[in-house]
């Protein structure tokens, strides 16, 4: 991203400050991190930060250990790197005391409990005592709708998966296994430039299917099993969702049925995917058609989620806590049917939200190929 | 590992249980919660669970949603699962009535503030009400000292990743990039039958091994310069850790006097990592050695770590918080010299602590190859 973005969602997040009894924000969350600062840096463990921003209405730090300083001068746009070389219960009530902060914002769905306590503590006894306040998606709210150069950057990020993800399925023979496929997966998509996957590719054949969330196993793919395959990369931070379920040699009729249904309940899920809808509606228009065919007991996850610098964010498309879908949104429409100890199908498509209704970003379509 | 082995593991936590005001114990913590039920899954982003555990003196539940199913049924020893259909706030109160929970112990450093907010307002609304209790370190702790059983586990973890670094080492010629390198590391390690890398593989070549935690580069590896190769695999859950840096065509005379004084902390601090020394021995000990040799401001990170389920787990080797050492901890010794714009040397081991000293299990060794 160019430094004129940051400066202006920096510019946008003071906005926001405005309105709030907040005069520092503090950010842990390595994707709103990146967003805000450009610091590309992955936190490796839970409870292991490479660094976080600090950001009033004059200054913006980025503070981090030893480990990562050089990585954060190099990466970030108009932060002042701050190496703090003992923890930072140690060195952060100092630093907080040099910005002037009485009221600290932050990231309540990322701070634990033990911190909080931890940091409140050194904070009562500063002079004078700096008050924590906890803000709920401040910064996930701000990525929600996508700019023209980040749609860009997941358009690229699509290409690249679907690319690959075509070549791979030009290649399917039975007898691979999945876990042979999911590794061809990964080293076709490092070649092709990405940073990473987004997630765990799911290469799951047979039964394997029926497991919205299956990790590839030893299985040998076989014909007329579903083979489904969900996967997505990250290119320059941004990443890229899609899901083909097929079938070597044609499907069995259930599964054509099946299938059919999938694909019924995304298309017109897909024309309900447009501004101003309320987020529930895409989920209850697939949801429909799933229950008529008589699968409705095996669609139980949501219709669709937010995609950008994660593979999961806002705004949710299922079947509750509806939001108004907006221009510039990037979402999946992914319905599924699962059978236990049968098989499933999911089909998933990327879609960006634009002024009449959708585009879809991952273009590769391998649909009704039995 | 065994059926037995959990059950003991369970059987000691219920036994620690009765020191603390606490009638149910809540695991959320993927690593913790892999020790005591067995059950593999990740947590794929910070906010998203996989699912967690509820121990009482009687019961044992594994409570996760639809997508995991499945796969807890197959991997869970002794554990109930108890699939939620909405999210952990509406189904919880309730399991926690049934139970007959009155104070419940969660981990504190892994619960978020948000949650806890969200749990203890649902909480105060049952009757009887259930009250948070923190737990810090609770299970990281049992998990501290290994059984003979898991030193097995991570001597075969250390072998296959020693195996593929020679395999690696053997094969580095002037002109691969670090990146191609890392790739190669990956896929051979997945050959071997690794479950996943422990971490990014570092392999740092040149001014980049003066990054501590660098990421790889399209930088081509030259002679006569250090090659840092940091590298981990995850095999039947257990991590193993180890760096080797090394020169092509020999190094030059100032990373020589670099490598031999970083060996020959590393080496030292060996030697004092037994049974009742304190934690912040060893890394005096390589320290002062490191001091006296001129290089005491180029060596800004602990001298070691605590290895098992999760790559960076207790005890700390550092200058801070010492901790009486013990048999059957696993351990780092892994110095490091890092100047500037220049280069760096590292060298890590990891060693299980036995009764009259250590044993290496990262057996390849390329000391002293120039």
């Amino acid at each position: 991203m160019k430094a004129s973005t940051y400066r202006k969602r920096i510019a946008s997040l003071r906005e926001k400050l405005g309105d709030l009894p907040v005069d520092t924000v503090w950010i842990l969350q390595p994707e709103n991190r990146r967003y805000l600062s450009g610091f590309k840096a992955t936190d490796g463990q839970l409870t292991e930060s490479s660094g976080s921003l600090l950001i009033t209405r004059k200054e913006r730090l980025l503070v981090t250990d030893s480990r990562y300083t050089t990585e954060a001068e190099h990466e970030v746009v108009d932060f002042e790197v701050i190496t703090l070389k003992k923890g930072l219960a140690e060195g952060f009530p100092k630093l907080l005391s040099r910005l002037g902060t009485r009221n600290l914002g932050f990231e309540e769905q990322h701070v634990t409990w033990g911190l909080h306590q931890e940091l409140a503590k050194a904070f009562r006894k500063l002079s004078p005592p700096v008050r924590l306040f906890p803000l709920k998606g401040f910064v996930e709210n701000m990525r929600e709708v996508k700019s023209t150069d980040e749609v860009k950057a997941m358009e690229a990020s699509a290409d690249l998966m679907s690319r690959v993800l075509a070549e791979i399925i030009r290649k399917l023979r039975p007898g691979k296994t999945e876990k042979e496929i999911a590794w061809q997966i990964e080293g076709l998509t490092r070649e092709g430039g990405a940073e990473s996957l987004a997630f765990p590719s799911i290469v799951a054949s047979g039964p394997n299917s029926a497991l919205p969330h299956a990790v590839p196993t030893n299985r040998k793919i076989r014909t007329r099993e579903p083979i489904t395959l969900d996967v997505g990369v990250k290119l320059d931070g941004y990443c890229s969702d899609m899901t083909r379920t097929l079938f070597l040699d044609g499907a069995p009729p259930r599964f054509r049925r099946i299938y059919k249904t999938v694909r019924e309940a995304q298309l017109a899920a897909l024309e309900k995917i447009r501004p101003g809808v309320e987020s529930t509606v895409p989920d209850g228009t697939a949801r429909a058609i799933i229950r008529e065919a008589g699968f409705g007991d095996y669609f139980g996850h949501s219709l669709g989620h937010g995609v950008g610098l994660a593979t999961h964010e806002k705004p949710r498309l299922g079947p509750e806590k509806p939001v108004t879908l907006k221009e510039g949104m990037v979402v999946t429409d992914e319905p599924g049917i699962y059978i236990p100890g049968k098989g499933g199908v999911r089909l998933e498509e990327m879609v960006v939200i634009e002024k009449k209704g959708t585009r879809i970003l991952t273009k590769d379509r391998h649909f009704h190929n039995f």
